[in-house]
């Protein structure tokens, strides 16, 4: 049993855990740096503590303290919500160490997906479809040219342990794999302190789809549908939705029964997402990576499904079976998932930290809100941007877009930028209403003019 | 078709309304009183309209200003919302003369289910249970007395034009009968204009249980499963939920068909609610009255059906035929609602306007929230006390309760007293938990103690 949980995190998903906590009963700690003396994680937890000064190296990201916090507190579980040292498995390391519940997966599992080919290389071996290129790690520019000629171009560069849209370049031609060879290895060196690079196929048409997963300690795995993460602006994802409205039933069935394939090669315990690129020429799929984590985006599929994946964490930690067969699931109507950023979108979506003087957020039938922001409240300029998420929820998309505009229309935000103007301005774009977009929409398209 | 509607109230209902409205795409007038300056549902409107002074006779209740503005504005209807002329028939009369459609029932079906007696007589005629008592109204003492001999004592003692729980008395002997008898017609006179009076045996040991139902203009009449309202204070109800947890799926199913067969009986169309009395003695139930609006409580039916009553209310009025059938019409889990009202439930629930300097409320899965407040907004003292609506869905009542608990904990509400502290304190309470409990519940416990 977990009596206790430290909150390792802050903002909207720490208020998330936290009230997941709540319902089963669990005591919550949340920790706070110093500029988030004011926040709501901190208020409506069972117990809250300075973790340290406002960087997030010295506060948020800093183990040692938390884990003494934990144990202090006498906490049995640390949950590390999305971000920060949710996919750092010395830190799920070093919590099984002291004896503390890491609420995510087994920390070699963690390590496993971290090093994007080697995740590759073992989904690849569990049957799921990865897109071709280099059979891991590129030796040498020689190598690589091969590799690109083999698969034909354009071909994508990846850095081994990148993320969030750094260590990654096209090539169209030889001439550009050699420059951008050189470009990726030496920012892959300087952003994560390892060049390892590999080789794909770049496949230009496609969708951002990803499978939801669940794994108990007793061997069980299940998914939970997909997610639509499409709308993406240098790659930060901006609006999700479930279901896909590109998917056919077939393929839904399919990916998803890959999914739990995948998992299931590697003894997935807790909430995992699998990403897939849709490709829309061909409508073939391919594993893109593995999120070993709650995700931003993981409301939708807790609205189509009705089941709460925080609570299944939280209950699969605690050794729990889980309470449903792939056949309990089913799916209800769809749900549309907007970021409100503290950004201009007029201006490049320039963050805009500072005061909000007033906060008046939407409500009523379909809507949910998760948010950590209030009327006074200053946002730090320390973190992420993002300030709620907005929750749609309906029979049809097309009823989802049209409480979206309502519920959208209602915010009163005053004293900073955010994001609404521009999901106001993406519900009235035809290519968005009739499903007409890839992930180069909002390259392509600049949805604020 | 409806193009603008007036929303001829304020608060919570009036936002709800004029959400629906802006989902059809249709525009909204809002009305407001000198002291609702600043409220939500005039900052939220298409257009908004000052309406009079304070006093709701000047503003709310002045059928030829609405009317008037209506018509300047160029709005096609006129939504009532609850209270203020919801059930006024003279005015839906005069909506209808003035070309302006009223969303809800005909003026003359208003009138019929306006008088107590009248409407319990109609629905006797049309097979529907009733208690039993005088046929009509009482004629004299001496009439008195021998209907309440004939029934068996305790009777209850009502104002055909009574309401909102006034004019009503028990008598448990021909003494009380005397003495009540008495004093009831004095203050029907003074309250309603109308002394006359009629007489029901007192069932003791009841729910109140209501079944909400939907007519259109083609012949069509569903019902939407019910609403179990026995938590109530002085017969004002403070928490509502739906399904009803005493029910059983027979006596349910009799229960809708019966109130089916109310509201065909009368040509209802339209949103409607008929009250029930639930007889825990014996497991059966008797027409109370006929509630001819949307009600405070509708939510809960909302979040178990997936069905949007306000819009259906306005779809009906533009003569659409409800969109799906009895056998389409499916329920999904728990809900319950709470009314958080300005109000010291440590003090008797004495009303507490003033400004609300601090307004934080819950959100995440399963909690939705109906509010016109906001941090800033100052309650002015002149109107009802609630200011808003907590609806928490579940799978089961149980999980509703766990999700309610930590939901009413999050509030933060400073600057005034609400009825918060009340609902913490009842869903700790075993009876309610184990549902032990009929209308006197609140009358025999105190919940705050």
């Amino acid at each position: 049993m977990i009596k206790k949980v430290l909150v390792a995190n802050r903002g909207e998903i720490a208020v998330r855990i936290i009230r997941a906590c709540s319902e089963l009963g669990i005591e919550s700690v949340s920790i706070y740096s110093e500029a988030d003396e004011n926040s709501l994680h901190r208020k409506i937890a069972t117990e809250s503590y300075c973790i340290g000064p406002k960087l997030s190296k010295d506060s948020y990201l800093d183990m040692i303290s938390i884990i003494t916090i934990a144990k202090k507190t006498g906490c049995d579980a640390i949950h590390p919500g999305y971000g920060f040292l949710a996919e750092n498995s010395d830190f799920a390391e070093m919590c099984e160490a002291s004896n503390l519940i890491f609420v995510g997966p087994m920390y070699e599992t963690i390590a496993l997906m971290g090093v994007k080919d080697v995740a590759k290389n073992t989904m690849e071996k569990a049957g799921v479809p990865t897109v071709p290129g280099s059979d891991g790690v590129i030796q040498s520019i020689e190598h690589a040219k091969e590799i690109a000629g083999g698969v034909g171009y354009p071909v994508i560069i990846k850095a081994s342990y990148g993320g969030g849209g750094k260590g990654i370049r096209v090539a169209r031609n030889q001439e550009e794999l050699i420059q951008n060879y050189r470009m990726t290895e030496q920012e892959a060196e300087s952003a994560f302190g390892n060049k390892s690079l590999y080789i794909e196929k770049y496949i230009e048409n496609f969708r951002h789809i990803e499978i939801q997963v669940l794994g108990d300690y007793h061997g069980n795995v299940v998914h939970l549908g997909e997610r639509d993460c499409t709308v993406q602006r240098r790659m930060q994802k901006l609006v999700e939705e479930a279901p896909s409205p590109v998917l056919s039933e077939a393929k839904r069935r399919e990916m998803g029964e890959t999914a739990v394939r995948a998992a299931k090669s590697i003894d997935y315990i807790g909430a995992g997402t699998i990403e897939f690129i849709y490709d829309l020429n061909d409508d073939n799929f391919y594993f893109m990576e593995m999120n070993t984590r709650i995700q931003v985006e993981h409301p939708v599929t807790e609205m189509i499904t009705g089941i709460d994946l925080v609570k299944m964490q939280l209950k699969i930690a605690m050794r729990e079976v889980i309470p449903f067969t792939q056949e309990d699931i089913t799916f209800n109507g769809h749900a549309i998932e907007y970021r409100i950023n503290a950004e201009n979108p007029s201006k490049n979506f320039m963050p805009s930290a500072g005061k909000i003087t007033n906060y008046i957020i939407p409500g009523g039938f379909g809507v949910r809100m998760d948010t950590a922001a209030y009327s006074g409240y200053t946002i730090p300029p320390y973190y992420d941007s993002m300030i709620a998420k907005l929750i749609v929820h309906s029979d049809s998309r097309g009823e989802v877009i049209q409480i979206s505009k309502r519920a959208l229309g209602e915010f009163i935000i005053d004293g900073i930028d955010t994001t609404i103007p521009f999901h106001m301005n993406l519900l009235r774009n035809e290519d968005f209403i009739n499903n007409n977009y890839n992930t180069n929409f909002l390259a392509e398209n600049d949805i604020m003019l």
